[in-house]
């Protein structure tokens, strides 16, 4: 068993010592760190291996571990050392996971991009603002990672690197231990190469064994294309992967729908625009007090821009936010899921930051469940995403469809 | 200015050391930190003077603080020194606040109780779990200070201590750097000894100034009693306490009906009960698995339960919490505000506990703001408290109700 392991492992070394001098999608590594997991594992009894022995993870730097510095994506943290690990981290561990390394994020996993960079193409960005987690993970440098979303930090990127980014439902997953950038939006997300390693990593995260071997539906599902007003920003490669996908799941017994979302819903990624810079100025207080010169221009433009919205437009907002979530069957209809482009358009190029997460916000915001599945490819050959959302809780019903659309995939011509 | 600030700290300085030998409220006390603080201040130009500059504030040992330990109430955290300061805490600093130090927590804010005393009667216990906050508010130690409520440690501690505690809606504050119990539930508290001191607080850390200077409510209010099952455990003098308020209030012109709570409602204490297990079980999951023996036994015990709740359990209660927030207006009906013992009864004695929550675990659940008001004795002349809740987001509402009751006992014969 511990040679299996060292074999994972190697091979995790092997292409990490290959690729990442160039993709850098890794902040801290430690490869005695590693081998201690490992001798500490062949000391379990086998009744209490679980569902992760001897897997690596890679672990977004916005998590708290124990024994690896943590840095928040800050230059404040630089080599900062938790007491404890994050909960979620703590999961992976009883788990019997072996924490790799910590993956590098964006700034307080906000706008500023770290140095990585897309694997499939090192001139584009990686997105973010899980950057580090989905190149490594793109790149086959560890199988699995953890990340987090408040916008759209888990599904961008994993569309942009042409892997799986899955969201399950907002408080699925403990946040204790994760920097906080915004209370009411922050979630944990988590990385694979397909749809049954998104749903062993969730389900393990989340204590929920429903979701850890996820399969295709038996029936074919209802579908909804459910259009607001930023599918008009989309990119028609984008759109026309989304479409192309959507036919031809209807071709194999989908019921698919297209309609325009009811005007409440329309509003949703403002909302979560402004309730993310509200609760940013609020979550960052310290920083923003004793730190202040050393955050990048955007993050400082945010926390001002956060600290000048008034309570009564974020108390508005909550309650549109809250009104919509009662009134979430008018957003789903009859269907099971909802299809959209997960961004705009493929991996912009490296100095143009890390793309636009406007895609998610309103999902995001909703707490909904979400997955982002390849999908085609934009002008220049790069991946595109189809972004799956279901009602909230239905996490295990989202992986059986996004199960049933990579076989449809696997069989398409 | 300075001379006065100091003149502030001198008396708290000599209560604390006259008192607090006996008492037991404070875990942290560095009066050189205090001094440095002072002095700091003194630098500030008078423009930057916040709401609270120069007032001494306590702060519940769960809350971050960079330059003193926060220990979590904890042994496996004794010493522990975080890096940064809780959001809360920097606010309460950018507003010119002194931390005067830190007050004893109960351990990780559930139930296993610290030394702290209850000042009114040294054999009884303070409440809990924010009971050092209270104990050194009650005692005049402190003029203000800062808690949490999950289930009640900021409504039960303060009622039994005869003070006033008031929870802000759920999300008003941020709980970024404060030890996590229960994500869904944690929402922060504060404590003074009147409403206006209250309102000023909570208004700082909220950053919502029409919070900070809450006047009564000039028209009468409209109040409901809507009595629950937890009802029925209410000790007859703590009954006719909050009866013989209300009937005080309809004298002097308020509206106030009695009635059962609809049967959705009636379930939601059995909800709380039930998430809180859950979450804790999740949010300290690295106490877990790296110190379960150095957890006490009601920690463990909850932890264990916590695991053994299904998804299924977990998300109907999630979807029943829900569905009452989407019919609130069915429980609060024409009324403003709704009316209730904060307790079951005055506080016990120190070796039985720190009391029941259950009084206020519906309302945590529901997230609305609530309040305790010194509201009559027991028969072992020990206070009891009026707790008052309103609808998500009315907090200045609740405050000016809160206002109003206080004139109303002011004036009373």
């Amino acid at each position: 068993m511990s040679e299996e392991i060292k074999k994972i492992i190697a091979r995790c070394r092997d292409r990490i010592e290959a690729r990442d001098p160039e993709v850098l999608a890794w902040k801290t590594l430690d490869w005695d760190f590693v081998d201690r997991q490992i001798d500490a594992l062949t000391t379990w009894p086998m009744e209490k291996r679980g569902a992760l022995f001897g897997l690596p993870v890679g672990v977004k730097d916005i998590f708290d571990t124990a024994d690896l510095p943590t840095g928040y994506g800050s230059a404040i943290y630089e080599g900062h050392q938790p007491g404890a690990d994050a909960a979620a981290v703590a999961r992976l561990r009883a788990a019997g996971a072996i924490i790799l390394g910590k993956t590098v994020s964006t700034e307080f996993a906000y706008w500023k991009a770290g140095p990585t960079r897309n694997p499939l193409n090192l001139e584009r960005t990686p997105g973010g603002s899980s950057s580090g987690s989905v190149a490594a993970v793109a790149d086959g440098m560890v199988p699995l990672a953890i990340g987090s979303q408040t916008a759209a930090s888990t599904i961008r990127p994993a569309a942009y690197c042409g892997i799986v980014g899955f969201k399950p439902t907002r408080g699925l997953i403990s946040l204790a231990g994760i920097k906080a950038l915004s209370n009411s939006l922050d979630t944990v997300g988590v990385f694979a190469k397909d749809v049954a390693g998104a749903g062993l990593l969730s389900g393990v995260l989340a204590g929920r064994p429903n979701l850890m071997a996820p399969v295709g539906s038996v029936s074919p599902p209802r579908l909804a294309l459910r259009t607001s007003p930023e599918w008009e920003k989309v990119a028609p490669s984008a759109l026309d992967a989304v479409k192309k996908v959507a036919d031809l799941a209807a071709q194999h017994g989908a019921d698919v729908t297209t309609d325009a979302v009811p005007a409440a819903f329309a509003e949703l990624a403002d909302i979560q625009t402004s309730m993310m810079a509200c609760e940013a100025a609020r979550e960052l207080a310290h920083e923003h007090r004793c730190h202040f010169d050393a955050l990048s221009q955007p993050l400082r433009d945010l926390l001002v821009q956060g600290e000048s919205i008034s309570a009564a437009a974020y108390d508005d907002g909550c309650r549109r936010r809250d009104e919509c979530l009662a009134e979430i069957d008018s957003l789903f209809g009859d269907a099971d899921a909802l299809l959209a482009p997960s961004t705009l358009d493929e991996a912009p190029l490296f100095d143009e930051g890390t793309g636009d997460p406007i895609m998610s916000r309103a999902w995001t915001l909703l707490g909904l469940p979400s997955i982002t599945l390849p999908c085609g490819t934009g002008e220049n050959g790069l991946p595109l995403g189809l972004q799956i959302a279901a009602r909230p809780r239905d996490d295990d019903k989202l992986l059986g469809i996004a199960a049933w659309f990579e076989k449809l995939s696997a069989s398409a011509p």
